[in-house]
């Protein structure tokens, strides 16, 4: 394996998990900025030509982790792995960002929904996306019905 | 920061490096297997209502890294931040697959791009997507344009 090291972090309007929009119809429209460290700002040579990013970042203020999660856009319980909690085997966050601009090394993003002081793993090109129409949501899916939406 | 622990492994056709399709227009349809460890399989409740996961997983034949990336799609070097490189800070892949079938703790999946035997550390439910035509691709774009595709 390896030992996971921050390559940025992350400055966002929220300081508290409950101050980040959670469940069901949740818009993530927060702007922040990834503070890349100095020493890896050559890693974002030509970043600035795509539109939208995967950040890959580590849920640092999480403790340990449960196989079974109950949502809040859901009053069952479902595997972890078919949710978003923070309480995972290995805490790792995902999320797509618009990139808005880049100064030097300072990402300025649209749609963050970590925490203030959040570390970053890892930076990627969003590339491409399954069609909508072919895209099944499973138990998420099933509780928007639920509430009429 | 916290210490990665596998929560699968791969069951992948491609032995070697060489073996998966790289590049533009490269085509992910390969099946394979996510063999989850018995003791994380209650996470997957609920997981055959998702059509397509995120997997996240390590380069683990990758050694160290490099800032400056030079893809196959290119014959210019970019940002690793700007690209799929596996030489990266921390060596995590990410894959977007459908999901066929699931059989207990292994679930059947398309369009894998990473070797037999990659430890897995996390999935996660692909639930959203960024219309295409609001996406800008980078220089990936521009390569494809000077290739005539």
């Amino acid at each position: 394996m390896f030992t996971p090291r921050p390559i940025a972090f992350v400055r966002s309007p929220y300081k508290n998990t409950s101050d980040v929009p959670k469940g069901l119809g949740a818009k993530h429209t927060a702007e922040g900025i990834i503070d890349v460290l100095p020493e890896f700002q050559p890693g974002l040579i030509d970043i600035e030509g795509f539109s939208h990013l995967y950040l890959l970042w580590v849920f640092d203020r999480a403790q340990g982790f449960e196989l079974l999660a109950s949502p809040p856009s859901d009053n069952r319980p479902h595997g972890v792995f078919a949710t978003r909690s923070p309480l995972r085997p290995n805490p790792i966050g995902l999320s797509v960002v618009e990139l808005l601009a880049r100064r030097e090394n300072e990402l300025q993003v649209r749609g963050i929904d970590m925490l203030d002081g959040t570390p970053v793993l890892d930076i990627k090109p969003y590339l491409s996306s399954v069609p909508y129409d072919s895209l099944r949501r499973g138990w998420l899916a099933e509780a928007e019905a639920r509430r009429g939406q």
